[in-house]
């Protein structure tokens, strides 16, 4: 069975879906968008693999198709903005619409999101921010997978950071990271292939180091980058409770233990601070430092030094963020998109629940 | 011999130190605040046992004690500060109040700053917006002594970052960490136990795996936090980098293998694209996003929970950011502040240089 499709089937299916639930057409443009993203640069984790998981959020309630999203509250370069439980894939896009807008004028704009769900891909939102000659920024909370550093409970999530920064002659730079060691995707994998993790990856229920990869799963955490405190676990830690912080305490939504669960199955925390999850945005003006044109030949002048770095053995070169993401998405739009198994008999059955044919 | 000292003493002969060389009363005792809330803070690598480097960079020309800090570039909410080749213990604290200032016109500041020195430690700064209700952060490029994910050559600096967060009932949360996976304060500790380091902290010249804790003094490198690529350095290799490129490439100051060195007899790099190290500073005002009290009450509520996790076998709590420091300021203030015997005979020594009397 040939599970590779094309970039355009799978929009057509999406966009299709979006509908289906009552999203209007710009709305299930942009949200399918925003999920391919990750399809196509290799994030298959927060791609389509995810889509039908964001309809049972709907079937609960959980999600708004038809959200009116807002700013509450604003200065000349902040905002905050109510996302009206919508897709966090429609909510995200207006939201750095928003920073970039203030940065227009201010030289920067932040936005804290409350209201929201899960975003997509953090690298999409931040690299808004390009076309505009600006260096963007993208950040979300997450439901709580992550232990900190010396505890057994899992308090953050994932949290990760993206930012983007433009360059001249050279492609940007694209950061785009979780705050822990490992992705929980990456973890999905090794237990696909009933493979262990490496070391600093998990921790047991009881809060012991281990290399079980079904750790999470079984009630253990995902470790903070750097994986224990000789390692540097700390900073992982505090940058994942930063991206909380900024993303949930400054605007109003839950944040830490209390940020709402993706799968629609799982009750929702008690005693919630807050409103749906959270999200923060930032756009630099480029020209608001130091003239567009002078910053990039600089960034060019960086990023080649990075990219001819003498290698350490066997390794054959350093690696410019954004690169090996950019190479996928080429590659991918233009031989396609292969799904697992279990990702084209779950999508199928959506199809058929909503009507929207899958494949050919 | 006794080689504690109170922090008046230690004070009085900074202080002295800085006007030998020139410096007014006013940036002298700014100076030496930023420069002995390292030693109060327990971060002995960046306080008066620089002293003697700092005076040594002014032999040699390459600090301005007299330096004309200013603005050359500015937008509502943004600012480039040329620095002049001052005291990076002056220039900084002058660019964070420029921050500061335009946060409470334009709802945040942020200041890039070229044509500076080493600032001390970055948490010094971010610290100052707290007083305002303001999140603070900090960040400062350095000389090269790290190799990127699979790089042989050192690049980047150990680029730390702090951001501090104000809360209410609960001490503010105060985050200050280098980007790699161990200062080379620390590693420093073991080569003068002889003991060695954990791996990942380290690689030699050739780019093999190290545990030995003098290899960057033989030409090897630190590590970016994570240690090698299956425990996410290369997350720690795009932190540094942001830290660069925010610091330096927005400024117009030197970045990657150009970062001039602390150590005044180590001789420039060549072709320096910039001035100088660079900075980069921002301040949030916490009611631009939402009323300061609600998010104080907020900030409380989640430092307590995470304070009173469970915890992992053998470890007594969970550590929020800030709190070892705010401990270790509290206790050195009240008993004073135990220095190494060569920094002991080398601050003897500036002082007889000077004339200025160092202890009793």
């Amino acid at each position: 069975m040939n599970n590779t499709f094309s970039y355009q089937q799978l929009f057509d299916f999406s966009k299709n879906i979006f509908l289906k639930i009552g999203c209007n057409e710009t709305d299930a443009n942009i949200a399918t968008n925003v999920l391919l993203s990750a399809d196509l640069r290799g994030v298959d984790s927060h791609g389509i693999a995810r889509l039908s998981g964001y309809v049972r959020l709907w079937e609960v309630k959980r999600i708004n198709a038809t959200p009116n999203i807002k700013i509450v509250h604003e200065t000349p370069s902040t905002a905050v903005v109510d996302g009206d439980s919508g897709l966090g894939l429609v909510v995200a896009p207006w939201a750095m619409q928003v920073a970039i807008d203030k940065a227009k004028n201010a030289g920067t704009g932040w936005v804290s999101v409350k209201n929201s769900n899960h975003f997509g891909i953090a690298g999409y939102h931040a690299i808004m921010a390009l076309q505009h000659d600006m260096i963007g920024m993208a950040m979300t909370n997450a439901s709580p997978l992550v232990a900190p550093t010396f505890s057994i409970e899992r308090l953050l999530g994932t949290n990760p950071i993206a930012v983007t920064i433009p360059a001249g002659e050279e492609p940007a730079f694209v950061a785009d990271f979780a705050t822990t060691t490992a992705a929980n995707g990456k973890l999905e994998i090794l237990q696909r292939k009933n493979l262990d993790a490496p070391n600093g990856w998990v921790q047991t229920k009881e809060g012991w180091p281990s290399t079980d990869s079904n750790e999470v799963k079984n009630g253990g955490a995902l470790l903070p980058l750097g994986g224990d405190r000789e390692h540097g676990s700390h900073k992982g830690y505090m940058l994942g409770s930063i991206v909380d912080i900024f993303s949930a305490v400054l605007s109003g939504a839950n944040y830490g233990p209390w940020v709402p669960p993706f799968p629609a199955y799982v009750p929702m925390p008690e005693n919630m601070p807050g409103e749906g999850i959270g999200h923060f945005f930032g756009a630099m003006r480029i020209d608001a430092f130091r003239p567009a044109e002078e910053f990039k030949t600089n960034m060019d002048k960086w990023i080649r030094r990075f990219r001819s770095a003498k290698t350490v053995p066997g390794e054959e070169r350093v690696i410019i963020p954004g690169e090996p993401e950019r190479e996928m998405e080429s590659d991918r739009m233009q031989h396609g998109i292969e799904l697992l198994q279990p990702v084209v008999d779950d999508l199928t059955q959506l199809g058929e629940k909503l009507a929207v044919k899958f494949g050919q």
